[in-house]
């Protein structure tokens, strides 16, 4: 059980967590910080949180539980506004989608690594964003990753694995180069590329009319370049380490199986794309 | 109204335009050609055919409008095997996903651009392949692309396009190479970069457990690449001369997001992300 748990960055992540732990009575109450006074308002008017500060240092006064959900690009200045007023008691989570540069951050924050600090990161999500957006169920048999630091005491790991377990997510852990290496390549990549995609069309579009005879594929595939701009700006930035290698062996499978096409190499193109179905179907199905 | 029709390759495409036509009472009498015997009793016992030969050269007889629903690899053979036998007042159609190949290929086996012969392209699918797949609804309120020879009889394109718009589709005109240049932007890229990313993660797999942590905009973001391997081999080596130079394009554009995230460049990956989401917001909502 939590009894003050303070949401810094009350958005669909931050949200859709108050409401959870609250549906599940996990908490008996929730506090909120974010940048935006109208998305505060409209999470409090949804009975998302109880109240909210306009400062990270009031928010986190009286908390047993913190949670950093804001923007990837906003952690190091709300770290630097919580570092003297945080409980020695309470234990800090975040919920960002690059681990290394979030503990570099709070690291720094804190001048040493913060044995109350336990990276977190839900595999969860839409391409919404905001607090209207989230909903109680969005973690619900979603995988939450944990990159405890070897400072992070076991008691703190333990504090947050249970907190996400009251959302009904299964509670994975892994190191913080694992993490940052999967997700370059299952979401940061794949981002990347739908967005250069749609951008690529967006200038051919003018002559070509090409969106208007874009079928139910593109329309999936292209889902996430609706994603939010200024998040995936950061996660790019944040996890540049992890996402430039993964990038450039993409543009150099890509270049081969260009070359395979100018061969006319069919054989080889029909194991590929075996090779890929049989794959994605495995995990999927 | 069509008397009999003849539709060879009867699989999801070719199924459900059968079914399609049935429902609308257009159709007197439907047969069906393909290589797949079991697929083709099913097709009967389903009601989507009324009959099946195991020639193209038998399924035509008879037939006023024909249909090519062949995989685009198969099409060569399948015109070779019809074009002794096809009626002189018979309209011949197909379905296929790249038009200048189709085009050479029935100039090829008829010896010159035949005039009952108008190339159109379903915009319409799913990721199944087979009769099974095939529904009645599957076009209904989807583009339907006519690429019309200059050849092409006003009359054919007219049958053709009444056809169609009895399965409840738009039917739109426009020229083979616009087409070609559309489809190879819109669909065939997308796949090429799906299949692609799949059968990367597939050899990093082995060692990190990659898909285990994949999220819903992953599978969003693949789901075409569960699409037939052998129909993609087919409009990979078909639409190539269109093909290539968009994936050029993309390796380009691919390259330079490369450098602004290398060069920490936030707000130029902010105007590109922006300019693409908007982009497809627009075009989806």
């Amino acid at each position: 059980m939590i009894r003050q748990l303070a949401i810094l960055g009350v958005g669909l992540i931050g949200g859709s967590l108050a409401r959870a732990l609250r549906q599940a009575g996990y908490c008996e109450r929730i506090v909120g910080y974010g940048r935006n006074q109208e998305n505060l308002k409209k999470a409090v008017e949804l009975g998302v949180i109880d109240d909210y500060f306009d400062n990270p240092a009031d928010a986190v006064k009286g908390a047993d539980m913190v949670v950093l959900a804001v923007p990837l690009g906003a952690i190091s200045s709300v770290v630097a506004g919580i570092a003297e007023h945080l409980s020695e008691d309470a234990v800090l989570t975040d919920v960002g989608s690059a681990k290394q540069s979030v503990v570099d951050a709070v690291t720094v924050g804190f001048g040493s690594p913060l044995t109350q600090f336990v990276p977190g990161h839900p595999i969860a999500g839409t391409e919404q964003s905001g607090v209207e957006a989230s909903f109680a169920t969005l973690f619900d048999q979603r995988r939450v990753i944990l990159t405890p630091m070897p400072q992070s005491s076991d008691q703190a790991v333990d504090t947050v694995r249970k907190m996400w377990q009251a959302t009904g997510a299964e509670v994975v852990d892994m190191t913080i180069t694992h993490h940052d290496d999967v997700l370059a390549a299952t979401s940061h990549l794949p981002h990347i590329l739908a967005y250069t995609l749609v951008d690529l069309l967006v200038g051919m579009d003018e002559k070509t009319d090409v969106f208007r005879f874009a079928a139910g594929g593109f329309r999936d595939f292209t889902r996430i370049a609706s994603s939010s701009p200024e998040m995936w700006r950061d996660i790019c930035l944040n996890n540049k380490v992890a996402i430039l290698p993964i990038l450039e062996q993409y543009e150099q499978a890509l270049a081969s199986v260009r070359q395979v096409i100018e061969a006319e190499n069919g054989q080889q193109l029909l194991e590929l794309f075996t090779r890929a179905k049989t794959s994605r179907d495995g995990f999927v199905g």
